[in-house]
C-alpha cells in the first residue's frame, strides 16, 4: 500500500516527532491483537498521540483523506477488534496513560485510555478504594481497551462488568470534534445515554480519550474454596445451585481437566489434574463469609463434589486465581506441543442464562467429541460465561475446518439455550458473522444507521463488529 | 386541528374498536403529564394498542402520514415528556400491562410497558425477589414510563436507578420495524448497547413494547432512623459524611422545613415541623445493620443533629417514607392555599457530586431568599439528588417570573458545582433548554444525528428532550 505523503506530513505537523511511525519493522508490531486465526493487514502509519488535541488532529486529517483509523490499546484483545487493515492509520492510545484524578469522597477516577487496568486498581487501592473490572489481561490491558470491549473478568459475578463502572467519557468523533458525555454525579439523565453507546463499540463510533469511572469501597477480605469434581457437568450443577441461590459469591470460576493439565504443565503447582473439573468460589461478605463459604461447600458436595478444600490464606487463594488466569498462555503452549507444525487456539466466549450452564457444558463436551477436537473450557461460570478454547493445528486444513465447525456449533448451541455468542471479549472480526445472526436484520440496520450517523465516511475501525 | 380521516380509518382497521379514541372529551385527558407550567396540545386521536403488532401498525400509519406520535404511560412524569402536541397521535401503552415472565432462578422478569411499578414489585416479592427502582409515583407509574425517563427513587442510593436494571428491550421503531436488543444472560456484549440508548430516551427513538429487567434477592429487613436538624445545611453535612463513608445506606432522604409543614398539614402525623430539616436513613445490611445504624446516628450527631430517633418497627419506618412520598401533592395543596387565585409548583430535579451537597443546599436557600420565593426541598440526598419545589402564583406574572428565575438560578448553581440539571425526572420540555446548555453544541449534534438515524421523519415525540 502506498504511503500518502501529504497525510503523513500533516500527521507529523500535528504530533511530536516520536509520535508518528512509518518504519515498516515498527509498523508490523501494530498489526494485530491476541486473537488467533483472524485476518489483519499492515498499517501505512502508526500515530501515538499524547493529548486529546492530537487525537482530534489525527481524525481531522483522516477524515479529510478518508483513510481508515484503527484505535489500539495494548492489543491484548481476543476478537481481532484492534487488528489493522492495509494502508490504515493505527492510532495507539498507549501513550495517553495518565491517571488524571482520583476523588476518594465522590468515589470516582478520571483516567486517560492508555492507563493499564492494574495501574488503576493499585492506585485506587492505595486510597482504600476498588475498581472491580478485572479481565484476565489486567496486568497488560488498558482501561481504554477494557471500555471499548466492555471487558468482564472474575469479579463480575458480584460487581459487574466495565460498563457498570463507566459514568462519563470524552470522545473524539470522526470529524475531530470532541464530545463530552456522562457525568461525575451519582445520578443524571440529561439526554441519551451516549456513554453506554460508546462503551463496547470497539472504536467504531469514536476515539475515547478520557474515562470517568465509579469506584467502590475496598471489599472485605475474601474467603476461597476449591471443589473438585469427577464430571464437568457436576461442577456446572454446583455453579447453577450457587448462582441461583441468595448467596453472592465474589468469584465463581471453573477450570476443566484439559485446562488444568495445561496449566500444571505450564507452571507446576500440584493442581488435581486427574479431576474432571475444578470450581473456585470466593465470598467477601464480611462477618458472614465463613457461613456463606460453608453453604457453598455444602452445595458443592450436594452436586457431587469429590472433595472441597478451603484455601488456608490469601496467598493460597491468589495462587489458584493465578492458575486460572494462566489458562490462555498455558493452552497456547499445550497446542504448540501437541502440534509442533502449527498448534494454535481459538478462544471462544459465550454466555447463557445461569440455569442453562449444565446444558452448555454437556453440549461443548459432546461437540468436541463428535468432531475429534480437543476443547479446554475455563470460565466465569457464575455469570454463565464460558471460554471454550479450541485446540487446532494450523498446518492441517482438516484440523482447521473441524475447529471452525466446533466454534460454530458451540455458538449455535449457545443461542439455542437463550444465550449470546459474545460474553465479554467483544465482537471484533471473530464474531462478526455471529453478531449479524444474533441481532437479526433489524438490529443490524439499527447498528448501521447509528454508525453512519456518527461516522458518515466509515473511517473508524471499518469492517469490525458488523 | 383537522382530523385526518384516512389515518383514523387505518388506525381503526388495525386496532380493536375500543383502542381508537376520537371523542374530544376523552382526548383532553391525554393532553399532559404531572408537570406544571409546561405547554401541551390536544391530540387528534388516542390509540390504546394491546399488542406489539398493533403498535407497529400505528407507527407504520403515522410514518406514512408523517403524523407525530406521543407515547404515554401513566402520565405521572414531571418534565412534560409525555405532553401531547396538537394533531398528534397519542399512543397510550397503558393497556399493554401483562407481566409476561418472572424467572426466579435467572432472576429476571419480562413485562409489557404498561405494567405499574408497584404491580411488578409485588409480583416478584411473592417469589422472594426484589425490583429496586422505586420512583415516588410507584403505585401509579408504569415500567415503560420508568424506563423511558430512567426513573430513580429512594432505593437508588444503594441499588441503582432503572437503567441499572434493564437488560433487554423490544422496541418498535418509527418505521414500524420491531427491534430486539439486549439479552437474558448475566453478561453479553454482542454489538452496540442499544438497550441503554433507548432507556431514558423519552419516547423519541422508538416505542418500547417489552422490557426485560434484572431482579435481586429480597433485601434483608431495613432499620431506619430519623435525625432532626436545626439547619438544612447541617443535614446536608451529615449526608455528605454518611455518603462518603464506607457505609452503604439503603435509603438517605431529606425533607426541609417547608416540605415538613406542608406534609403535616396534608396528612397530620406529628412530624417535627419546627425543625429545619429531617434526615431519614435506612440500612439493610443484615447482622451488621444495628452497628451501621449506630454509626449513622453518630455521624448525624457529629454534624449537629438536635435529635436522632430510631424507628421502633417497620410500620413506623414505612410511615416516614410515606410522608416523604407525599411531598409533591402536599406542596401542591400548600401552594393552592397560599395563592388561592392560582397556586402551583415547579418541581426541579438536580444532582451534584455528593461532596457538594451542602453548597447546593445553602445556594438554594440563598436563591429563594434573594427572589422572595418559597422553595421547599426534598430529595434523595445520598445520591446528591434534590428536588427543590418552587411555589408560585400562576395568576401573578411577577411570581411566575421570579419562579422561573429561581428555577434557572438553581440549575446554574448546580452546573457550577459539577452537577447535572437533570437527576431522574427526564428532560421532557421542562429541561430542554438546560440540556442544550449542559451537553453543548457537539453533544446536541450527536443527539440529533442519532435521532435522525432512528427516526428520519421526526415523528416520535418531536420537540422533546432537544
Amino acid at each position: 500500500m502506498d504511503l500518502n505523503l501529504d497525510l503523513v506530513d500533516e500527521l507529523r505537523a500535528a504530533l511530536p516527532h516520536e509520535g508518528v511511525l512509518t518504519d515498516p519493522d515498527l509498523l508490523r508490531s501494530y498489526e494485530h491483537d491476541e486473537a488467533d486465526l483472524v485476518p489483519f493487514g499492515t498499517p501505512a502509519v502508526v500515530v501515538r498521540p499524547k493529548t486529546t488535541g492530537q487525537v482530534a488532529a489525527v481524525l481531522r486529517a483522516a477524515s479529510r483523506y478518508k483513510v481508515p483509523v484503527i484505535p489500539q490499546g495494548a492489543r491484548s484483545g481476543l476478537a481481532g477488534g484492534a487488528n489493522a487493515i492495509d494502508g490504515a492509520i493505527v492510532l495507539s492510545l498507549i501513550g495517553m496513560n495518565e491517571i488524571i484524578d482520583i476523588d476518594p469522597l465522590n468515589r470516582i477516577a478520571v483516567v486517560q485510555p492508555g492507563v493499564v487496568n492494574a495501574q488503576l486498581r493499585r492506585a485506587v487501592a492505595e486510597q482504600g478504594l476498588y475498581y472491580p473490572p478485572d479481565p484476565g489481561s489486567w496486568e497488560l490491558s488498558t482501561i481504554g481497551g477494557n471500555v471499548s470491549t466492555d471487558a468482564g473478568g472474575m469479579c463480575c459475578v458480584k460487581y459487574g462488568v466495565t460498563s457498570d463502572h463507566v459514568i462519563g467519557l470524552e470522545v473524539v468523533l470522526a470529524s475531530g470534534e470532541v464530545l463530552h458525555c456522562g457525568r461525575r454525579t451519582a445520578k443524571g439523565v440529561a439526554g441519551y445515554d451516549l456513554t453506554s453507546l460508546f462503551v463496547g463499540s470497539e472504536g467504531t463510533l469514536g476515539v475515547i480519550t478520557e474515562i470517568t469511572v465509579k469506584l467502590r469501597p475496598a471489599p472485605e477480605p475474601a474467603l476461597t474454596l476449591v471443589a473438585v469434581f469427577n464430571t464437568f457437568a457436576a461442577a456446572g450443577a454446583a455453579v447453577s445451585a450457587i448462582a441461583t441461590s441468595d448467596l453472592q459469591p465474589s468469584l465463581l470460576e471453573v477450570i476443566d481437566r484439559v485446562a488444568l493439565s495445561a496449566i500444571e504443565a505450564y507452571r507446576p503447582m500440584d493442581l488435581p489434574t486427574t479431576s474432571a473439573a475444578l470450581l473456585i468460589a470466593s465470598v467477601d461478605s464480611g462477618t458472614r463469609a465463613p457461613d456463606d463459604l460453608a453453604l457453598i461447600s455444602t452445595m458443592c458436595h450436594d452436586a457431587g463434589a469429590a472433595d472441597v478444600f478451603v484455601a488456608t490464606d490469601a496467598a493460597e487463594a491468589d495462587a489458584l486465581l493465578t492458575a486460572r488466569r494462566l489458562a490462555h498462555p498455558a493452552l497456547e503452549r499445550f497446542a504448540a506441543q501437541l502440534f509442533p507444525q502449527g498448534g494454535g487456539v481459538m478462544v471462544d466466549d459465550v454466555a447463557v442464562p445461569r440455569t442453562r450452564l449444565v446444558e452448555l457444558i454437556e453440549g461443548i463436551e459432546r461437540i468436541a467429541t463428535e468432531h475429534g477436537i480437543v476443547v479446554a473450557t475455563v470460565g466465569h461460570a457464575g455469570d454463565g460465561n464460558l471460554h471454550p478454547i479450541i485446540v487446532i493445528d494450523r498446518s492441517d486444513p482438516v484440523s482447521m475446518a473441524q475447529g471452525q465447525k466446533v466454534f460454530d456449533a458451540i455458538m449455535s448451541l449457545c443461542l439455542s439455550l437463550g444465550g449470546t455468542s459474545t460474553g465479554e471479549h467483544g465482537v471484533g472480526l471473530l464474531k462478526r458473522d455471529w453478531l449479524a445472526r444474533e441481532i437479526g436484520p433489524t438490529g443490524l440496520k439499527a447498528h448501521r444507521s447509528i454508525k453512519a450517523a456518527l461516522d458518515p465516511d466509515n473511517i473508524l475501525n471499518p469492517g469490525k463488529v458488523f
